[in-house]
């Protein structure tokens, strides 16, 4: 890829997202690789005003790190996308009060209500895989050679979507792998390029079959360390020791709603009783970080923003930037096309797995282990994500209905049908695709 | 198959059950086309009684109906096999007692108690693979050309534990194929041969994608019949015609159990609190049969008998042993290995499927059209039985509660560990891989 | 298949061809379970005198025989087509001379000169595919629920034309399998259904891995007659007896080309030095047809045609007709879509193999034993067949040099730029996508 | 891998090669990234002469630089073997007479006659899987842990046999695609690690279907340059420019035997005729560098090395020991099992394919482009591989037959039974599993 005249250009869809000032610093960390020379924050009208605010912040940081990177900020999505060297997107459509309904309707039918997981997963696809598809008709037109990385959630359905339905270049990235490789890092005392975790599944629906440091097997340590490996915005349950061991690979915390689904139902449920749930208190922190971003006087980023659930969504997105451009060839775990990795999946299933990152775009690794128990499971969700695709791109209420049935969270046929009822209307306004005017 | 001497021997292993009239009945229409010169009826201790009050039924059929079929009533299983043509298993391990177990431990963890789907057919699993392996030893040193023919369920886990465990040349049966080809006969006045009914799936859990009356496409038409396709050992719960509609595929009766699960548990636990369970109602039944069968006038098949769950069990092992004796190629619906057909799947997978049966043996059918909502399921119950084999053939626990941990019946982890530990205790006696002395 | 109206109607592409009268005897025969009301026997004008001749004595059968078929004779080929049920081909673009052409170059070059294999095949496919290609144009506006049963050499290519670049439901059809068929049973003195035998490979390019009669193997017999398996359009050449023992396969008489190309070679130098080759025979052969296809006292099918090579043509497609409109369900050696068969062909290869013939259309039987040999010639002829089909339909010479240049029988590079370049010019008035005006 | 004590060991089989200097000067350049503790030259009793030769050259340079590396020479394989970290191989069973063999005889029945390719390469695989296999099994015992790095030729097909027969941890090495990596870097000027080349296909049957150089595509300019991709061992004939450009691939220079197989036949015919043949050359060239070799002045590699076929084969071992050794996770091209890589092949077929190097062994990299016309060529060459691999496992004459008539380069089953006389009988003093006493 030879970089526009002697810098590249970068399109941040969503560039008024919280998580922006760690994208730049990373571009500011990274220049000499990573030669940015033009930053195109974008964002929709009601997002204006936080795109201000973290747009000027962005402006602060460049001048004080005195590297030449011209900011720009936008809402025309068209002149930012034009000859675009990467395009990345990070989007909530229908913003977090779209986010609370993903999460608070399906407890009340006794389902898991989460925003990327089960129902809310699914209604946070059909409200955002057609946005996604028009940016990328926006790419195909204006920079048909960029890279679109998407970070936009459900990532995998969104990434598998893209493969489906667009001709764009675009990989789906998650910050959890990351995540896991910074704390056995960490754990053990040793760079983060010393472990080798091979991830098998799907985007939020992974198993970690084996975990290398310094080249020896350590996931039996891991798999004993039942507390160690969680995240921020997944509740704190612990996993059974028994159960790890003999599954033989460290399920992703987003596997607690499959493998704990009683117990976490029933702490959403006093949760959302207390009158609280995710959505609020990201909607507090996310409020108190743009108070802090709009002090003159900040000019880095803030330590507070790392407390987010996204840690190293930024480092990721730097990461293969850079690797792409530079064609290193180093490994990263990433959203890609089957294309044979996962035998019983179809070559355009949208996959998580380890991949070379080569100039010409990522190469998946052959797994080494599969975790026979996890097969059947992968498959499940991957015939509602198909299913739910289809949904979004169609609007067929059918397909949506089948997905939602086919669900391994949904209990029937009954609840999928009322909980459709619910949902679809309740996010009447943000599916032009189910409620054509 | 050349025919021992002037006629084929038989072997039924389980042979005092109350089906086995229907199936000497059988022997006796198509003597001419199947020609049994001996029919060996086996059974183990307790059910000598039993043994004797069928076998002295077939006795007095074949002697009215005039046809030279030897019937011998023994314990001796090595001489029922011995040089046998035919083998086939009917039997339950634990008896009706631990069929009622099976169908009563599960809803108290508020997961669905059935006797060959979730945790009920698990334990039927654990118990019966172990006895079968156990025949298939006898049958490889004393009949190693013969068939078996295993209608033992859970047919499909324990046709394939004998594909990977045992050189026996097996296959597996059930009845619900054969029913929803005569329903379909039946609903258009057609001959059975008439009607081509496509199947997708595993045993009990299968899909029909396709049904062709006279070579015209009248699935549209079954599906909008949601009342009609039941049967007698599933309650008759309706489907939702809008849900059939898009799924564009007839379910299994078996798959209420999946799609209607919450609705189907509220009626198992009505039964239990009011003191009755399916396996009571068969009990009180077979005892009805049997007094029947002890009237030394009764010659022939008598008609109650039709009324059991498992009509058309004898018709479907006839028509089979028919046509691998005489390799007419006809189709039929059998639970062999997946090589292939099933392309998700590997190809030691048993599954059920319509199949040419030529004189060596079944060649399974391509799939013409496979519902792209089952096959999420298909390979998450299939994940589970393979887990389930694994333990039953080891007496592993760990694999077991893998295998009930990834049920997509059983709602946690931690309901897994529960049910796994009563149910195991329960089955103590019939279980010596898990509890060796 | 409804038929139209009271019978069907049938469109024979290359009406006027000699083996016309065979076909027609097929009608009259089975006209009970196949009630023709309509044959349409269509040809191109230079063809119109045989037309007439052969229509004519068709038409004298057809009343001598007292059946209620329809025989038209026109060059309207869209008249014919139209509203037909089914659609047979038995066509030869550029006629016997182009196909003297095809057997006399290549053997200027040191290269097998024959009509189906090798660079004669090729460009009788570049001759031909594109004219098939009109005819399903045709079907496809015309008759959308026609079958179209193509007899048209060389019958895999032209069968894996139509699967890729039409709708048109399309069957290939050889007479080879059937007269294996023919040969076993008169060998062993059993009816034709007590044969089994698999077929494995290509058009003109299988493997006989299993022959069964009345369920006995009777594989090493057949190949220890090395001098039975012929056919009377391939010189009568013999397999080595120790090499046929060791293949464990009975290969197609056209396979000598393959196993023997340098015999072969030498035989058809031979021939050529004395102004023979196998068209011209052909030639005089039909010349003697038609004189006695003329005699208006004929008024049925002539014992003299069976002494041509393409004896049972005839017979199988008059079989597949009625197993089609019947839905019989009975075992047909066919030209069908791979679809997995062969796991290293990809689906939409046309392959040579087992089908049960139901009223939808043609199921492939799984195979039973891949002769391990045959994998890479078969791979090598396919690599060719897909190239020169794609050379056909573009006209591309690109396309045409890499099919000949990677053909097995041609020598390299170098001979296949010289053959190419005389065999394309020798064949211009044939090829208008290679010479477009 | 923990290095043993405080530094690797290395057996190297055939270590009285004349590549050896190569190799240890590799060693001690890269003696910082991989520590040698022990190197092992073994060889056989006739070969003593050469080891002390050589050994004595490694011990002269090894003291020269200044490194702490024990050499040993031995006879005994045992002791070498023992404990080590790496065992590599570079051996020739029958020495160069037995190559001039196989160079010399298929010619007289107007076959190629190669060292690698055609009858001379089975023959080879004859004498030396056998070889190999033994070394396995001693590996198995002594040094369970080692990796083998294979470089003894037919390397594929030793390196298949291996992976089929042995639990060894084994890789196949050549040095083909790393002197294309480094023609290419000359040819532009840049690093080798910025050319990426993807190699498609089997050992000495591979096709470069990608060339970027700085992430640019260079493909069409490679192709257009038909003089410059040759070597030393292969007669450099020129490609034709059309029949590249349209293949859009660069065949590997062993593939002029398969597409110029006439012009090469006629060249070896000749040189035999003028009494030379590859073999001969070698002989003279080896006898010239022994006696550099033997001169006690000498203390570094002699450049007159350079000038054999086998460049950069030290380099290729030392590069590979160095990232298994590390787990650097960089890109090499090596031979190893498909699983998938190559979808028409087995799964444990041996490829020559982009692999990861990971600590724990080689990932192979899916493929981005595989030339449609190279399937049947590698499918064809590798069914005759696994019939050669089975021959000479077995001893088996017939499965030899098979895989010499099978052969692309064999005209005739004709011509292969006469070889195969001639060619078992000429080797008969290395074939005891085809000559037993």
């Amino acid at each position: 890829m030879a970089p526009t005249k002697q810098g590249l250009k970068i399109a941040v869809i969503g560039g008024g997202s919280s998580y922006t000032p760690e994208l730049v610093e990373g571009f500011i960390r990274h220049h000499q690789e990573l030669p940015v020379r033009e930053l195109w924050l974008v964002d929709i009208e009601p997002g204006l005003r936080k795109l201000n605010i973290v747009g000027n912040l962005a402006k602060r940081m460049v001048e004080q790190a005195g590297v030449p990177i011209e900011v720009h900020l936008t809402t025309d999505r068209r002149a930012a996308i034009a000859g675009a060297d990467f395009v990345s997107t990070q989007m909530r459509v229908g913003m977090l009060d779209a986010r609370a309904r993903d999460e608070s309707i399906p407890p009340k039918y006794g389902v898991i209500g989460q925003e990327t997981t089960g129902p809310g997963g699914m209604l946070k696809a059909l409200r955002t895989i057609p946005v996604l598809l028009d940016v990328c008709r926006d790419i195909e037109e204006l920079a048909p050679n960029a890279w679109l990385l998407n970070f936009t959630n459900p990532a995998g359905m969104v990434t598998e979507a893209i493969l489906k339905y667009s001709k764009v270049k675009s990989i789906g990235l998650c910050n959890a792998p990351i995540g896991l490789i910074k704390q056995v890092s960490s754990k053990y005392g040793v760079a983060a390029d010393r472990v080798y975790a091979e991830f098998v599944g799907l985007n939020h629906l992974h198993w970690v079959s084996r975990i290398d440091v310094n080249g020896e097997d350590k996931l039996d340590e891991m798999l004993a360390d039942t507390a160690g490996y969680s995240a921020k915005n997944v509740p704190a349950r612990e996993w059974n020791p028994d159960f790890l061991r003999s599954l033989r690979a460290l399920p992703s915390y987003y596997l607690k709603y499959f493998y704990m689904t009683d117990a976490m139902l029933e702490e959403q449920l006093e949760s959302l009783n207390q009158g609280q749930n995710r959505a609020e208190v990201v909607k507090r922190v996310e409020e108190e970080l743009f108070e802090l971003y709009s002090d003159p006087e900040l000019k880095e980023k803030p330590k507070q923003l790392e407390q987010r659930g996204g840690a190293y969504y930024s480092e990721a997105a730097v990461n293969l930037m850079r690797s792409l451009y530079n064609g290193t060839n180093d490994i990263q775990t990433l959203n890609v096309a089957n294309n044979g990795i996962l035998d019983f999946l179809p070559d355009d299933a949208s996959i998580e797995v380890n991949c070379v990152v080569t100039k010409t775009g990522p190469l998946p690794l052959p797994l080494t282990t599969i975790p026979p128990m996890a097969k059947g499971l992968i498959h499940a969700v991957k015939t509602y994500e198909q299913l739910a695709i289809g949904a979004a791109v169609t609007g067929s209420r059918d397909l949506a209905l089948q997905a939602l049935a086919h669900h391994p969270l949904v209990p029937s046929v009954e609840v999928a049908i009322k909980l459709l009822d619910e949902m679809l209307e309740a996010n009447k306004e943000y599916l032009p695709n189910f409620f054509p005017q």
